[in-house]
């Protein structure tokens, strides 16, 4: 060989078939299929034989392929008849790709990974080379999955941000600015191939570079799942993950679709999490099923490592008996400040829409639902049963506001100063004000306690010592008895909750 | 077919393999190959001949295999002489595994992971069914996993554990106890079937029970990584991960030989990782090459999830801007209490050390070696070449006492009294002291500032508020920014130890 490396690709194949009964092994069935090839001047590839069960695959130039099947079907005229060959065929419009790499079945695994099955597998180890026959359909996507292995390249993962609002926008960023130093760290190639709002989808095969937004700009694809895989298949695209980082309850529903054309999930929507149990299971089986993986990190306390970690601890038996915490950034920021300042409520509830904090409606913040969501989320990672309407939410913006107008709420902003004044004033000496998610009672049961709720506690206590915009998080275990794990940190804002997103996107990339 | 998942084992196999120029897809090769076969009464088997390459496998019995290659000798003695045929032999004792998979490169992987490179696989998709020929050596380890895979049957992990001290019996009893759980919920099955202490170590192919210490107590094995691959070897055992719970640095030598083998590595032993850094880029190397893993999370922080959070925070490009906490629990004790209580330095040194909480020679914690050890793991966590000998350490055993016995020390234990009670009244108002580890500097360099050292702190702040014997660290990054990332809770004792080398092992058997 000149090149031991090289890969050979040979187009325009085809396979014929040969099946019948289990006589293969009889002697002399192999001789008269090569005489009456030879007598037809056709020249065979790799042969398959199966040593076992009943057929016999043989390569051929695609325009052979006729002119074989006939001259087999002419010289098994009388096995035909008796029914001991029920069947000769050829398979047309295939590739054989021809290589030598250390290590054989990673490269296989590779492939299975991609959704590639060749249709003929033909290894020898002692030659150390192998010879694959896939559909031309996939032969570019096969021979560039090769190529990484065997060359060492980086890998090439390639991306689909959907969303690119405030996070998506700067994890796109956080990518690109590091996509260099991790080729070059962890053989990864990371490659935003991929961006999609609610309108429109983009497409850069070679992947968006600093321009990505103009490009978004001058998109012409209606955003559509359909468009998405259809990209990835016509350009045989390896290693896929989509990205959500909308909060849409539309895009969720795309998950099994994805999954099972090969796409990882990465996700900073909590909607899917959220969903009745049965969907929640119907996801995870359908991802097993198709060995893609979904991480969620960011769902609870952005980049704070705190839904791995529960997970692992559950998985190793430590028995979870308690979470707690302030699990919004948003009404952190609103306790903290009123606990400490001599602030009106609603003046704190002004300062935090007008830094951004809440949503343009702070009610979605007040309601507690958020919270709700996230608590849920935490406890099914317990394997707990429970449903959204299981949790008993404090919600914070009293009755007579509910359903008034969000300008009209706003305005009348001040009607809650007096109960909220009364409730910190009630408080015992050197207490403050947490509003927080609780998972509490016997968590061996199917189900737990869900409470989402305003506290209050000692100045001094862990709780009680949190800062600006932070979340924290107490997980109570056997373990580690009365003190807490304790994780702590921003728990919101586009940069950490991006960094989170990238997080779980390389976790998923180191197992491809 | 009966039984479409039955597995076909056929032993006593022999491999004919016709070796020469590239020559072979030359029209008639085959039949003449096959025709001699038959006159000489010869059935064969699974055929593979490689499209591109000069070579031809033809399987068959194994009595049969002299035969074959002599009348293959006679049939293409012209060939031989003009060299055109450069070699015809057998390789004998081979068995042919036969089985049918949906997913047949998943199982192709796990066998690569094992160490098992089949000598000829021949697969044809339209049959999904796929023959593979092993040396026999291997031939019942590649028929568990084969089954494993395609039953669905639990996945085996073969743990060996070293070191059945505190953490290493508790880690045992353990997985004892969740192995079942977990064998339902994650289809792995988790074994030990091996238990090592420095002078013996005890074998149980089938998986330790309840009564493992007495097996242990009576074994007769010397202690010895060769008898533990030996043992692995002869018992064709698949998915292995060698447990480190020792503090050896005998023990450490054998991780290289160990990856060499086919084993993963999980360590609560810091040894390894505070080796010079040639040392330590070293094996990162080998496990590289070996496709192996090694995790280590419990170094710093026992169970607390601190080494996979920054590891995971470096690679998406967080920028890591200080680590500082308090990394000794025992430091953490006695400090908690001297700053609070109106006790002596010398009163709590020796209730820390009543109660356990203190190596029997108390100077090996107050020396601030272990302190230092952990910041130096998470320093190269970040890529930094700091050396142990980089590390600035206050020690807090006066000089007079750094060389006199143990029993001394702790007769003249009194003599530190004077003067921590003065450093902890020149405090400024409201503050306590903390024995810190502080990783800082230009983290963008080749190697950071590394401290260990005594500080004086708010008591109101997060390190001051740290209670029992909790570590805590504080994670400074970029777009965290002033507001750490805070992580708290127990960070020693053998529970928490055990459970986080648990952890570690569910991480490295989930991808396997």
């Amino acid at each position: 060989m000149k090149n031991a490396n090289e890969i050979k690709f040979l187009k325009n194949r085809s396979i014929v078939k040969f099946e019948g009964e289990d006589f293969l092994g009889e002697i002399g069935i192999d001789g008269r299929i090569f005489k009456a090839l030879t007598l037809a001047r056709i020249s065979v590839g790799v042969i398959s034989q199966q040593a076992i069960e009943n057929g016999i695959s043989i390569l051929v130039q695609e325009n052979d392929a006729e002119k074989a099947v006939a001259c087999l079907i002419d010289e098994f005229e009388a096995e035909r008849k008796s029914g001991k060959v029920s069947q000769i065929y050829s398979i047309n419009n295939v590739s054989v790709i021809g290589f030598v790499a250390e290590d054989f079945n990673k490269v296989f695994a590779e492939l299975a990974r991609n959704n590639v099955f060749p249709l003929l597998l033909n290894q020898v180890a002692g030659e150390n080379r192998v010879n694959i026959v896939v559909t031309s359909s996939q032969d570019e996507k096969t021979k560039n999955i090769i190529e990484s292995e065997i060359f060492k390249k980086p890998k090439p993962v390639h991306l689909a941000i959907i969303g690119h609002g405030n996070v998506g926008k700067t994890l796109i960023e956080q990518v690109l600015e590091s996509s260099e130093e991790i080729k070059r760290r962890k053989k990864i190639d990371l490659k935003v191939v991929a961006v999609a709002n609610s309108k429109k989808i983009a497409f850069n095969k070679k992947g968006f570079d600093a321009n990505w937004a103009e490009e978004v700009l001058t998109a012409e694809h209606p955003s559509s799942v359909q468009e998405l895989i259809n990209f990835s298949n016509e350009n045989q695209l390896e290693n896929l993950i989509v990205v959500d980082n909308t909060a849409s309850k539309d895009f969720v529903k795309n998950y099994h679709a994805l999954a099972e054309n090969g796409f990882d999930l990465v996700s900073s929507n909590k909607i899917f999490n959220t969903l009745p149990i049965e969907e929640y299971r119907k996801l995870r089986y359908t991802l097993s099923k198709n060995n893609r993986r979904y991480l969620y990190e960011t769902n609870v306390g952005a980049g704070l490592p705190l839904i791995d970690t529960i997970k692992l601890l559950h998985l190793s038996g430590e028995n979870i008996t308690r979470i707690k915490g302030v699990f919004s950034g948003t009404l952190s920021y609103v306790f903290n400040n009123f606990s400490l300042r001599n602030d009106k409520f609603s003046t704190i509830i002004n300062e935090a829409l007008e830094k951004g904090y809440t949503e343009p409606d702070p009610r979605e913040d007040l309601s507690g639902n958020d919270v709700a969501r996230k608590l849920l989320i935490l406890a099914r990672e317990l394997d707990l049963i429970n449903e959204f309407d299981d949790i008993n939410i404090q919600n914070l913006v009293p009755e007579s506001l509910l359903s008034v107008s969000k300008p009209e709420f706003l305005s009348r902003l001040e009607e809650l100063d007096e109960e909220y004044q009364k409730i910190k004033e009630n408080q015992e000496p050197d207490h403050v004000l947490r509003y927080v998610g609780d998972l509490h009672g016997d968590l061996q049961k199917d189900k737990g306690e869900l409470d989402v709720k305003l506290i209050s506690v000692p100045a001094t206590s862990a709780l009680g010592q949190l800062k600006g915009s932070d979340s924290i998080f107490e997980i109570y275990t056997e373990s580690y008895g009365e003190n807490p794990i304790v994780i702590m940190g921003a728990g919101a804002g586009a940069q950490v909750t991006a960094r989170g997103v990238f997080g779980d996107i390389l976790r998923v990339s180191e197992t491809k």
